[in-house]
């Protein structure tokens, strides 16, 4: 098993206000997909659209969510995105996870760069009102 | 061990102009370190400045190059940086790795996306003439 791993911080803002825009469909839709609907609650179904959907599995208020992917690529097919929040010297902090790949195939190299783009669109919406989600997003490469 | 990859695309673009862009020092001064020296031949060691020196174990012209930290950060020494440059429907694609961390720690969340930041200066640098490298960087966190 192989995992996508990310890191940005905020400078002086609240978790709370980072936790919202994570955990929230509304909050998704600001800089991942534009189209996230569905059940943001723990034990819903969220429907990021293209064919993704996962399942919340953990909301931990200001410090952790958990989604289980259960329609989408095959190569995602019951692996977890997760987010880790926490507080370090006036920044709060994301860690990204993309966890429980069955190989380091290239389209996880692919979508490796992607959550990079993602993550810094959130990181972007945070600090200035306006992220880049699909379809608005930085195409990478040919498979976009 | 665990790896971090990426991957990115240049439409239209030759495979041996994407490799001198990361083969040489001239070329990875435009995109990664703005203060790139060195030897860059086979076997010689390259100065990444900020303390970071790299042996170049292995150029495969216009498809592989392959360094091995020597000196940086201690999650580093031992290290290698690949790059995979092959040709895909019109595309040029480019594989990176940093790869043989000996840990996931948080440190190479924080690399793994940099490592995004810098490989998508490259393709801006090949697409448009000017990358991002240090210090122009896009800051990430408070890791910067």
């Amino acid at each position: 098993m192989v995992d996508i791993l990310h890191r940005i911080g905020i400078e002086g803002m609240a978790p709370e206000t980072v936790y919202t825009a994570i955990a929230t469909k509304e909050g998704v839709a600001a800089w991942w997909i534009g189209d996230t609907t569905g059940d943001d609650a723990e034990g819903g179904i969220l429907d990021f659209g293209a064919d993704i959907k996962a399942r919340v599995i953990e909301l931990r208020p200001h410090e952790r969510v958990d989604w289980e992917v259960v329609e989408g690529p095959d190569e995602w097919i019951g692996t977890h995105i997760t987010f880790d929040i926490r507080q370090d010297d006036g920044w709060t902090i994301v860690l990204l996870g993309h966890r429980g790949w069955a190989e380091p195939v290239e389209f996880m190299h692919h979508c490796s760069t992607k959550w990079a783009v993602f993550i810094l669109s959130l990181k972007q919406f945070l600090e200035t009102g306006t992220g880049t989600p699909t379809p608005l997003d930085l195409h990478v490469d040919n498979w976009s």
